[in-house]
């Protein structure tokens, strides 16, 4: 009979085990062990986890059906590093200097010249319409395959001036435990950046695991090409929108169709889409403030209104130096 | 002994089915009993059950993994009835007759008398600015959530012409169990419709299963007003993309990024999206047929283009006479 019981109690824990596992939230789930592991034990940590438990328990007040468990989040300097420059801008210099053999005159004419020399700072005084040539030039009159290729290409190889580590290693680790926390608990979470949406995209599945579908960002005129078949994509070189301020809930109410109830953001141009909460939900807004110049980088500027907003609005600050245990992946716990 | 083995086995048993039971695939699988039941045992569902089959088998030389089992599908025509009017035209005849009682000038000058008179072949000789002066009059100028409201009006109450039934109700059964099949076997569906987008996204969830985020379509220009909090969606009298021929493509790649290893439409409109398959990947497009008069319609009119192409290409048509065993949900079995 000890035999019979101890095998018997065996196979029926077997079978509870894999009944447990069989829901869709499996691990991490709020109730694991610590899912957050590189958050330290403060406000926004606590602030999440209770969000989280809040929203998906079943019979709860707050309780939130999973379709409606949206989740937007900034990309630069909310999921990766912003600093000295927008990963963007970075791709937009590789592809300067790709393509200038074929242009020997932009030696000589602005904003070119200052491309090359990848003077953002001469740029940025050249005005809008300077880099928007810029961008235009590097990132359109091609197609849509083309552009994915030479994105790859550089994700594969460019390196970080400071940490000398590929970009797409430069994503913070917290950021990373979150985004599992919110799948787990069925969460919907898409990138809504000013970054162009296919640059994201070129990445975004392999590193923060979130799909192309559901990457939002400022985008090109598309026209489609039926010869060769099956077709492709034309990038056109005309904006359609870009995708910061205003025009994040506006692009979430295209692409997504519903308010996140869940907003995650670093700077001014995030302030709108924290404000684009549901009515009749619960919501949760975060915006990561960059004070951690030893580990990462310290600056307020361009985020002024923002830490403002938070205030006045209950807004989690998040704060790299004191809620960040570990910044990087790479880093050692 | 005896006792010991019963019930040692049957747990035994119980763990193995709770394992099985387990997988992201469950009820309807293509190996399940008969997944599409409204279908006849013709060549366009053995070639569905077959393509679904194939990209689901791991290890097979033809496998696709989930995350890129995009599926896009047509809406008027192809999942719901689209005569004797788009009910984009019914809706827009609706607000016009609501509208109506503040522009007495309407009643002298067009397009709004042919409006109100419903004349939809008077609107169409009036020419595309017409039509596009009664989208703008009837579906613009107002905030998103009024738009919401007004469509979810119109939806609980308005009724087919022929039918009497809620347009909700005029889907077409074998496509339902076509959605089904897919998502049990994790695919991923998007409607990719020349309608409107919101019109659309007020009924698909609850009628297709599909959820907001998961519907492209004819777009207007949204404008964010912070005030009153949590901000409002502005619809602006402008149309972004009219999603029809090339624009489908183009809006698959902005919205979805991916091509549609499923595709299924009904007309020339849906030309390109059907020829819009991956490179790499296995492909099957479909073609609804309407050739049943006594059920539904009969036309070939604005699809003449699309059935050549489908015999060139290889498409699959799908006649509704000949394929579909029952056409609605309300017919009886």
């Amino acid at each position: 009979m000890h035999k019979y019981t101890v095998r018997y109690v065996l196979a029926v824990l077997l079978l509870g085990w894999a009944a447990a596992s069989c829901g869709r939230s499996q691990v991490p789930s709020v109730r694991s062990a610590d899912p957050l592991p590189s958050w330290a034990d403060r406000a926004p940590k606590q602030r999440i986890l209770d969000f989280v438990a809040r929203v998906t328990e079943e019979g709860g007040a707050d309780y939130v059906p999973p379709a409606e468990r949206i989740a937007t989040f900034d990309n630069d300097g909310t999921l990766w590093v912003e600093k000295p420059l927008y990963v963007q801008f970075a791709f937009l210099f590789h592809e300067i200097d790709r393509m200038a053999p074929n242009h020997p005159e932009w030696k000589k004419t602005q904003p070119f010249r200052a491309a090359l020399d990848h003077d953002f700072e001469a740029i940025d005084r050249l005005g809008l319409q300077a880099g928007l040539t810029l961008l235009l030039t590097t990132h359109t009159g091609m197609t849509q395959q083309e552009f994915a290729r030479l994105a790859g290409e550089f994700f594969a190889a460019a390196r970080h001036p400071r940490y000398h580590r590929l970009y797409t290693e430069l994503v913070y680790q917290p950021m990373l435990e979150l985004l599992d926390l919110l799948r787990a608990n069925d969460f919907h979470i898409f990138i809504v950046s000013g970054g162009t949406v296919e640059l994201i995209r070129s990445f975004a599945e392999d590193v923060y695991g979130v799909p192309p579908e559901n990457v939002v960002g400022t985008s090109f005129r598309y026209r489609f090409e039926a010869q060769p078949a099956p077709g492709r994509i034309w990038r056109e070189p005309k904006i359609v929108s870009f995708n910061d301020r205003g025009e994040k809930p506006a692009n979430i109410q295209l692409h997504i169709g519903r308010r996140p109830i869940l907003a995650v953001g670093n700077s001014d141009g995030d302030i709108q889409m924290l404000e684009f909460a549901p009515r009749s939900r619960p919501h949760l807004a975060l915006l990561v403030h960059h004070d951690d110049a030893e580990r990462e980088y310290a600056y307020d500027e361009g985020t002024e209104k923002a830490l403002r907003q938070a205030e006045k609005n209950g807004w989690q600050v998040v704060s790299i130096r004191e809620d960040f245990r570990r910044v990087f992946p790479f880093e050692e716990e």
